[in-house]
């Protein structure tokens, strides 16, 4: 099957160009001026349109089961909804339970994942300890394409890594040329903020974001900095949310670190109102953690995305629907943490950061595709429009307007944290490993059609790592 | 005529893969795996080598009328020493004197260039105000390619800009699509030392650096700055030398700005011990501004480039010989300002930046070529290996070890502020416009073979700038 | 005549302790517990309230001739309402001509002055230079008891001191043991910005702000550093108004410069909506430079004063009438620039500051009257409660409140920016030396009855900075 | 017993003049010009000298059983050795092992200390936590005259306090009025640092501060801060030793936090070298924690007592004998951490601050008593020379040297980290309570002549505080 788009702006992380995009059996095979369409050729006409590499979210949960639940959407469902708005690579997480085998949970997710419709890769999440962790970390990304471990500090007698599991499992990533990944936030300061919020009778969601505030996600964010500056690996720190943390991270690599941090269209555009909210679905519809923040934090996250100090724009796409929600009608502390927001990313990032001058087309590309693809070295199969690459693309048509609705998305939840958001600027067609999977609102996902992404380890900067620590010793 | 490189791994901004390019007529025709050669292709064996674009110094000044003399390399000699070391395009400095009208001085050095064997370009020096300066600046960015205007902050009672003349240029530069360039040091302060170290018998070289203290430069880059963000205009910052500007510049991008910065090979390398050389010819020689610091600030800029709050590497190639130098014999202030470099920045950066670990390959290509296309809009004719762009390469040899020595330098002046210096990583091949100019050793530069690379107004940053300042509104 | 004031708890700048306080002849003569009352002695029952240095007010301008009008405070009424707020010192300009004897311009302030009512002194202004202006400094040293200079770096086409002005002032002023002081302002660019508003037709008080906006005062408070550490001078910067000017202070003592700030009361609690009033009259009547702020920027002022990256707490108090501001009613700016508050700043300060728990009493003390007599040579003269010390005391009462009114108010001028605020902690006492001026709402200024105060050069931290200069040589 | 010190000039934080100073009966009973001794006074001619508050160390360890050995300095010896060198009140820790009592602890230093020849209070150190912890703090406070207490973020699996307990404890002293104080060290860092050096061989002192880099430091600073944020406490914290650190203290005061940072003598002038020494016995006996610092870092500590970002200094006065040290011979984790300094720190800090410049005498009345005095709220018995205060003294001969050594100190342990420097600025004579204790030499300590020092908890900052926290409900 061959796909030609015609007449559009092919825009890539270093620039720009008027270009025709020609795909041949799942891999773009050339990209040039004038490129000619022989027979059985699907021609997309792109016309005032850019065409862009797909987009890659590196921040999803499909089918997790979390707090007692499961989210709503599973690797089909949320794959397409993803492929509806313009991402074609998501990166999920594969989360043992605490003693469970990181091998037998790495299976249970490739498992579920078979019905993806976009493809799909892991990073695995590192809960506790013990040798046979070391080895199956070692087995992950040897023989399973793993090449980034995740780690919670926050959610305190669950799935907690404590210092000690993060200056072990860091040193190993290091050793496997694995990058190790945090969710930052201190999980003992919330635990104990959410006790003392509760024993004062605040239960309703409005306790949620006073239970998360700035200083207890900054605070692990630069513990975790620190351990990775003393252990000499990369850190990569999901959802940054809050200014405090973006300066940590513009700090840390001012001195010569190799940090890197993810936005979430979330963050970057809704604020902590939402939790005051007396409707609790709504408040609880966008409990999540870390929690959105009061509106001055989003220009830090802008600023920082557009400055090189933030990298990656994702989701953190994690759906419950109104029911789940419910469980923690009287605990806050028992929503189940999640929202939505794989199908509108695109959308709302370029509406809020590119129309808004933030961003330049080129880098919207950078934190939605490139430096994902550079980062988790998925580069150059994914996050270029190059001969060579997967034909992993989306035509973007700068002045189509949509406004987002929960009715009208194609993800499971029944609700949208951008409800009622009109962006301009959306994907006309998007192109999987060479099909035309969505064109015009007819979305065209095949369960099953999406392939697990293996990652190489030892990237370009774990050569560098190792020749700094080598002069330095 | 026809180049193929083979076997090479291709490096650009965002990545390295093993592929071959073919070059045709002066432009890279394909970029892939297993390219053949067809008859009267002159093939490149690349094994074990890169392949990057060719250098792009964005500093030079060749045949420069400065101080009452005139520097020892012309833009012949200039550039045939810059492709001996890798670096195929050179961006040199239309200096008008005071009075002088812009349009004259650009004829004049267009008129001095015709003789180079590489690509150039000018950026254009505003040093004086009137409404014929309003007016020429219109006609250079309208009719003759230029993009880019610089300000000397230093320089009092010659060239100096004050602020009145800085806020007047930077507001026609935006209004044209073009970039304001400074060179940051307080002339006002400079001259105030100077005049105080002559008085207190302090007349050598070794008073050179202590009228040019960091706060000097620091303080012209934070007033850039200042007036770049109420003019609501972008701001390039020639050669950063000390670790206080490097953090003005980082500050600046935190909160948005869209300011860079650029360092030169001397200043990532030399420290300022150089001065207090009892020999005056070797300390006369390394006289530049600003001048070499103390070796702390050399991590800064590295820092910086790895950071991404430091963008481009030059050299301000702009050599005298020892008779030259000497006119300053008796007063340190009539030394004329300027060391070479231009044959030896790839290799010199290279060396202390690949192999001692703060750089990648990548990021080695982003500060010697890339971001210097990006950022003055050359890209993607320069600065990318890819299909369509000139075929500028340089096929790098990362094993091949040189000694840098004046006795075998191909440019003019007779010293070599790196003399002795051992780096390993140099330039096997240069291919310029696709000819092949330089081979393991033997140059093969053509006087006048360079041509004038024109640059348009108005890259994408600006489109950005339009719309973050109509939202602002 | 005595004063006796007992049962209060004294505070200074390092504590807090309940004690009694005689005052004979103008000084402190006892403080200790169960001081007796002999005949003839004035007692004040200072039971439940403070007893504390009377304010020092570092920044005022009465009988100002300025954009041809002169203020509505002469050094009587000024000086008298200070009385009634608590304040027993101002610190006053003078300000010559540019080619105007400093000379000459200080006996003329000296003449105005005579009729004071509390004691003052003044800085000078050095608006322009040559060799008169460098001798009169000397001679206002050695002679005059001065030692602190002021400079304009605002006010183009007017006062404004350039940079040569800058550095000659310093290093004069270095020399003789006084401190620079700067308003810090770009003032090219306000000039520029406030032609650009002009042309566009954006004529009213509401362009007032938009003329000066944070980076245009940012910006000089950063050069003034800069120049002060080249010339390793000390450094008192007026009326600090926004975040950005904290922040590069901070920066500056963290690096081991002595550089002091000043907030005014104004701009601690007053925001930038008051220029978008309709009312011209309203608005035109907090038209000062630099202008009021928005909100961030306040607490950014109240943080640093709490951690003492600004020193002292000011008025900048200079008062037109309604129809003086009305010379600017067809362009902003004609308005002249000034507000009054001498006789609220300690009210307002207390009220926002140490009700607030962002300052407690002593630190309340520090910014209204220590730190300016500490860092003006004042010391132990002013600024304390102790034995030895000229008896200008304030008892305040923590619990007394008081809705400030142009209608109620001493100053002239018929407006006040804290119109309708109600301050909690009000001067129940003053003592202006020894003699008590103001009880319960009962002024008793005396015209005349203040004193010049001579001022010492070479305070403490000019044997500081010479010990390092000569440890650094 | 009564003494008169005449013809000095008196230092205190807020500045100096000329006065003579009576002491009766243990207190200051009169400051001023002129005093007359009446019979049986003890006169001392302080012409040419400083009167000082006696210092205060605010962080010793006498009679301290730690790691399997005791101290070698008892609480005679060690406050002896204070007075000779001008400190007066020393502030030590009651440490109670993991699972005991603190009340028994408590009990048990009081003891010890009874023998003590200058005065002395005690920080508690929270090495655990149960309901008897909670409550016994509580009992401290109320009934003992504690107001501060001490938590070790180091020494894992010994006393170190986790973030659990941080939590807990930092927001009973809230409650209590107390102060939390932290020896800041990421302690599972240096353990894991610890056993891999070990691993490598790398078993001698040498190995010490390779365990306990900076950003181990820095860590466990930004973590408490964020811990005090949230818990809206103070914050003091021990030893500060890097640059990181004191960055990170001065981030949290301008953004409002009541974090205050002590230094010790040794960090401010001994570097790294001395770890390198090929001599055991000399290496041993400079390893503490935090170890000492490259010699960059004394530049940061220095410009933060200058700033104001530092506010005490101290010696953590913790001696052992060589034969002790030697435990630690084949393991550099068992040499004993601890170095001593209480005889020299007053000197010290005077010829390495005041004689170059970076202090004022009133500065260094600051970092060295009143500071302390004000923040453990001891203010104003303690800390400042003025009437009502205790009588301890210290009468400073700023043109006095003296070679330090370990051959003619006073204190025990055979070593001085401050071996062979020469001081000039030395206590003549010392006072403690009304008493001359130390003349010229001649030290006359009297072994149990010191009391215990009472402090009193909810300090002038707890109102603030209480205040702020209403404001922000």
């Amino acid at each position: 099957m061959s796909v030609l788009i015609r007449g559009g702006v092919v825009v890539n992380a270093d620039g720009e160009a008027r270009a025709d995009v020609l795909c041949e059996q799942g891999k773009i095979v050339a990209v040039g001026a004038g490129l000619q369409a022989h027979g059985g050729v699907e021609v997309i006409d792109a016309g005032g349109q850019y065409v862009m590499p797909g987009g890659i979210d590196p921040h999803t949960h499909m089918q997790l089961p979390f707090m007692g639940t499961v989210t709503a959407d599973d690797f089909f469902t949320g794959t397409a909804a993803g492929l509806a708005g313009g991402t074609t690579t998501i990166m999920d997480f594969v989360i043992p339970s605490p003693q469970q085998s990181l091998m037998e949970a790495f299976r249970t997710w490739r498992g579920w994942a078979e019905q993806a419709c976009s493809d799909y890769t892991f990073h695995v999440a590192v809960t506790w300890w013990d040798d046979s962790v070391h080895a199956d970390m070692g087995t992950l990304v040897d023989q399973h394409g793993v090449n980034s471990f995740k780690h919670f500090m926050a959610y305190k007698n669950a799935i907690m890594a404590d210092d000690e599991i993060l200056v072990k499992s860091f040193r190993r990533a290091l050793e496997l040329g694995a990058v190790p990944t945090v969710h930052a936030e201190n999980g003992e300061l919330v635990f104990q903020l959410q006790q003392e919020l509760l024993r004062q009778g605040i239960t309703g969601p409005a306790a949620h974001p006073l239970s998360r505030p700035p200083a207890v996600e900054a605070e692990a964010v630069q513990r975790a900095i620190a351990i990775a500056d003393v252990m000499r690996t990369p850190l990569y720190i999901v959802h940054v949310s809050c200014a405090e943390s973006v300066a940590a991270i513009a700090l840390a690599r001012s001195r010569g670190q190799r940090v890197f941090g993810e936005a979430l269209a979330g963050h970057l555009v809704i604020d902590d109102s939402v939790y005051r909210d007396p409707d609790f679905d709504f408040a609880a519809g966008h409990v999540m953690s870390p929690p959105f923040r009061s509106r001055a934090h989003q220009g830090s996250l802008w600023n920082g995305l557009q400055a090189g100090n933030l990298h990656t724009t994702g989701t953190d796409h994690c759906t419950f629907c109104a029911q789940q929600k419910a469980m923690g009608r009287d605990d806050f502390t028992k929503i189940p943490n999640g929202c939505g927001g794989i199908e509108d990313r695109m959308s709302v990032i370029w509406d809020a950061g590119v129309n808004s001058g933030r961003l330049t087309p080129s880098e919207f590309v950078r934190v939605t595709s490139a430096n994902a693809a550079q980062i988790f070295n998925m580069h150059p199969r994914k996050g270029v429009v190059a001969v060579g690459a997967d034909a992993d693309l989306v035509v973007w048509d700068p002045e189509a307007t949509r406004t987002i609705s929960a009715r009208t998305q194609h993800a499971k939840g029944g609700f949208n944290v951008f409800e009622g958001r009109t962006v301009r600027g959306n994907p006309s067609h998007t192109i999987s490993r060479g099909r035309v999977v969505y064109a015009q609102g007819d979305l065209r996902a095949v369960k099953g059609a999406g392939r697990y992404v293996e990652r190489k380890p030892f990237g370009a900067m774990f050569d560098a790592l190792r020749r700094k620590q080598t002069q330095d010793a």
